[in-house]
């Protein structure tokens, strides 16, 4: 499902209330919770939690709250979650690898998940037709037809800076429309591609914003 | 420097700012930058770069626009990044090894970044008192003294999830201000110390949402 003019603050946090009530759903015995108690599990204000939501609908009910198991059924559905998004990477370096095998264990750990590594890709010969942790590697070559051919909706950049336009518009052509970028450098993609920049060292320049001298 | 009350959102655009400004210094003759110029260079709209500067001060000249080399100081300054900021990664894994390589590759190529790594942390015996790329390993039980002889500000987190907040602890306790988080939980932590989320499964959760089913 998509609702259009949402602000992307609001859909930053559905991902938050999602592990909130997958966490609840598998661990405890009750069946609802109130906006106060997911606004505090998911570290925000609980009137901002019945804000974001209302966005999307009712969920929930005057003096009872939301019901565990519906809101993440509904949540998974505004995220497209409620089936299989096949996800490629591409850049099959230390820090692909690093990324493969992370994710493959959240996935392997969540099988909710509903994200799913099927396909990498690299530009070297040497990698080219071997596999990380039984995922298959492709050559730059094959992005079109296993875009294709595996729905590939989503593709993680950990190539160098200076080649990760050039293959990022090779899985844009081939279709893909949501990039999740570790360059270093700002990616450009036409308006109905979203990018997801993320790249550590603004993390740490923000992060560094927050952190008071010695000498303030 | 620190100012209260502004936005996070204004934050997170900064070191984009920033770091249109360190190029346009070392590659281009041009002294100023007009918002609009800055804005498309940043990937944000002019009106949002002038509001996000305000916050801070008068910087530009009207008709002139921004001088590079002044407004990239001052934004240095505002980030805590005009002299250079100690920071550690805990967890000696595929991915902190990854990203202490890469970081360390990002350090090296620029200068003025400013942010160091400068100490390595993990729990296996076979890994302490080892270095990666010239950083050593210490003990968790380093962390206080650690923390206290390099000054540390910011610590990555790429331990285990179930780890990692008790991990994270003793950072705080130890006197770190800033988290960047790559274990999939939600860490608390008091108001005094900032927490930033690098959890790729909520990025890739809420790029989903931004993916049309076939169907749609």
């Amino acid at each position: 499902m998509r609702w259009n003019k949402i602000s992307d603050a609001v859909i930053r946090r559905l991902p938050l209330y999602l592990r909130v009530l997958d966490e609840l759903a598998n661990e405890s015995e009750t069946e609802s919770i109130s906006s106060q108690e997911l606004g505090i599990k998911a570290g925000v204000g609980p009137a901002l939690v019945r804000k974001d939501l209302a966005w999307f609908g009712e969920f929930g009910k005057q003096g009872v709250g939301y019901e565990i198991g519906f809101l993440r059924d509904e949540l998974r559905k505004i995220l497209n979650l409620d089936g299989k998004l096949p996800v490629a990477l591409v850049g099959v370096g230390s820090l692909g690898v690093a990324l493969t095998r992370y994710h493959l264990k959240r996935f392997a750990e969540d099988s909710s998940f509903n994200l799913e590594l099927v396909a990498l890709f690299d530009s070297d010969p040497a990698k080219i037709g071997d596999s990380v942790e039984g995922i298959p590697v492709y050559a730059l070559e094959d992005i079109p037809n296993q875009v294709k051919e595996k729905e590939l909706k989503i593709v993680i950049v950990t190539v160098p800076a200076n080649v990760a336009q050039e293959v990022t518009n090779q899985f844009i052509k081939a279709g893909i429309q949501g990039v999740l970028n570790f360059a270093p450098i700002k990616l450009k993609a036409p308006e109905s591609v979203h990018v997801v920049a993320a790249d550590l060292s603004l993390e740490l320049q923000r992060l560094a914003y927050y952190v008071p001298k010695a000498t303030d």
